[in-house]
């Protein structure tokens, strides 16, 4: 990510519907028990649409349909999303499905079927309830209230415990640009394209072409770096709408604004990618790992996540066990060639490991330390100057608990 | 592995001490609160010696040393091995300690000390135990009993909640062979370089290149087959020491029993490393996983271990959940190229997936297999000819238990 001297500011309360002219909602149509569980996002004008979509080969007929949606003028005015279905593995039928929630959506906003977009996420397998599904989107109403933007939050959710929201601004030009974001994660959720679902609004002017490499970047720094428990799900993707309402020059790559912008959409991304790692199934604590003194980006990234998604690691951050052994461990086989004599590893302020000996430290410091609910490791590899980043979170009782029942 | 025509037997109750000319003790030092922590393998004469090691960069000070004596002939007499502590990052003092051990073992059986080769397994970057470790070479005394065998065995767990050996016999070329093995695994198994300890010993005739490459086409197809928790340590290895007593033909790549050999080794370290699977920290089922189909047996491989390492499927396991879709989801990741639509998938002999759809199935019959001690997994690709299998075990509470207070 390059400098950018710009002033970025969060928007506190700030959502999908911050930037002008996004309407949301969220509705309960019995597919899930309780919870909202068909969800819409819909733009007063047509949009310029960028995505990224999960690596899994098994793909989910909504990631099919969307691709489809998108190609055709890189253009999406709604996006319709549900959750307590995946649509996924459900051969003809689950496609037909995909395109007749597509065309239903159409309908509704009287616009033209490629304009919207369609993502689902829940249990593999299934045949869509559609009865439900054709209801909710028939009764559903965008609106834009923090009640509209709240119930459109928990409608994509699956076993996460809390909405997850962004929302930053920035003076682009003069004018003011705003980008609002939210997602889903909780299971499945691993580096290469981060496995979940992330809607972000924008009222930036851009054209499409540099909206998706923007993506791409962001992503890549964000949700592609957090892990819950290294499984990638078929259903995934990051979904951007830019409306162009915030009237800027139509920001190309070559325009002064775009490190701004790329800036804003890495922002809203991380402060996304963040929320999911916190909420990772059964978690109970964030996990920060950062890497220094690697050759590349790359390679910090890479041991950066390796440390994230070490089960070991996960455990003894939840048993607040000061475990560095596990943590030079996982360097060692993260695949990036390093120089075993060199490392030192801290815990928040807490060194632990100098040129991979260790170093006395106070025990109980250490566990004081790890029983924070954000928990910061840091290794320094004194190999070359690239640093990196990767979220995670520890492994609990209850994520045993949640997934050794999540059908039933 | 080669189609082998001769009778392998399994020799029931049979152990590293079955293989003729070979004795073990394993003691009590101090090191682990109550179990034994002190073993030593001993050849009555030199034995040839071939050895396989962790892959993780971070490697433990005895494996140095032990690589260092193997090098030198290809020959060991005596191996010493500790429980407790890894002796890793543990410098230049744990350096040290490792030849410290290897000379007194030398000494105590007036042998080379390059005849000698030492493992340690146990907590990360805590300096040797010496002491303890010197007085226990000191005071063990090798023997031929089934009690020596089932000490040895005892002395190089750690997590472990049971022995682990297995041994058996072939004939070839008029003489009887005698193959004989233990192993510990517990956590940090995961393939590439199975990581655990493993000891085989055998009384073929065989020449020492020949010896490497038979045990590392074993270990391929066995050890490096299995996953616990995907963490790979800093410590592990699989040493066999062949020394001769069965008085056969000498046996070399181009011999006629190479097969044999080949098979024998193989069937060993497979055993063993299926009761490693089996008692992966906290584990209550065995999962095999079987791939058909595939375009290589290496792409074979590749998905099994993908799936059997796939911490949601584990759940799943554990909680006796016919959870297909996490098992395609894995096919999908796997990194492997396949075709989405021809995948079938079985649990034991209930077919759950025909051609990437699900087929209607007896939740209850599926239940009940689950419930089994052992469960097996079978994926078709129907996209070539390859097979190939892989071993690990479900995610339990137990895992998380152990895992979260390891060190303390």
């Amino acid at each position: 990510m390059e400098d950018v001297k710009v002033e970025i500011k969060e928007v506190q309360d700030g959502s999908v519907i911050t930037p002008q002219g996004f309407r949301v909602a969220g509705v309960h149509t019995g597919v899930k028990r309780k919870r909202n569980d068909l969800g819409i996002v819909y733009s007063e004008i047509p949009a310029k649409a960028a995505a990224v979509y999960t690596l899994n080969q098994i793909q989910a007929a909504p990631i099919t349909v969307t691709k489809e949606s998108i190609t055709k003028e890189q253009t999406i005015q709604a996006v319709v999303v549900n959750s307590g279905n995946a649509n996924a593995c459900t051969g003809e039928q689950g496609l037909r499905d995909a395109y007749e929630m597509r065309k239903k959506t159409a309908e509704k906003f009287l616009i033209p079927e490629h304009y919207v977009s369609v993502a689902s996420t829940g249990i593999i397998g299934l045949e869509m309830p559609m009865d439900n599904i054709m209801q909710g989107i028939e009764k559903i109403n965008v609106g834009k209230t923090a009640e509209d933007a709240s119930n459109f939050e928990e409608s994509i959710l699956t076993t996460d415990t809390f909405n997850k929201s962004a929302c930053f601004e920035a003076e682009m030009g003069g004018k003011k640009v705003t980008i609002g974001g939210a997602a889903k994660g909780s299971g499945m959720i691993k580096p290469n394209m981060a496995t979940m679902l992330g809607f972000i609004t924008t009222d930036i002017a851009i054209e499409a072409d540099a909206l998706q490499k923007a993506l791409k970047i962001a992503v890549d720094e964000t949700f592609n770096c957090i892990t819950v428990d290294g499984d990638t799900s078929t259903n995934d993707m990051v979904l951007v709408l830019a409306n162009g309402q915030a009237k800027n020059d139509v920001v190309t790559e070559d325009h002064a604004e775009w490190p701004t912008f790329v800036a804003l959409l890495t922002k809203t991304c991380e402060q996304l990618a963040k929320q999911i790692a916190r909420d990772g199934e059964g978690a109970t604590k964030l996990i920060e790992v950062e890497v220094d003194g690697a050759k590349t980006e790359e390679d910090a990234k890479k041991i950066a996540k390796t440390i994230v998604g070490s089960s070991l690691v996960k455990t003894a951050v939840y048993g607040a066990d000061a475990n560095w052994g596990r943590i030079i461990a996982a360097v060692g086989y993260s695949g990036v060639e390093i120089n075993p004599e060199t490392i030192d590893i801290s815990l928040g302020s807490l060194q632990l490991l100098k040129q991979s000996e260790p170093v006395a430290f106070s025990e109980e410091e250490a566990t004081n330390y790890l029983e924070n609910d954000e928990v910061k490791i840091t290794v320094h590899l004194h190999d070359g100057e690239a640093s990196g980043k990767a979220w995670g979170c520890d492994l609990t009782y209850d994520y045993v608990r949640i997934n050794a029942s999540y059908r039933s």
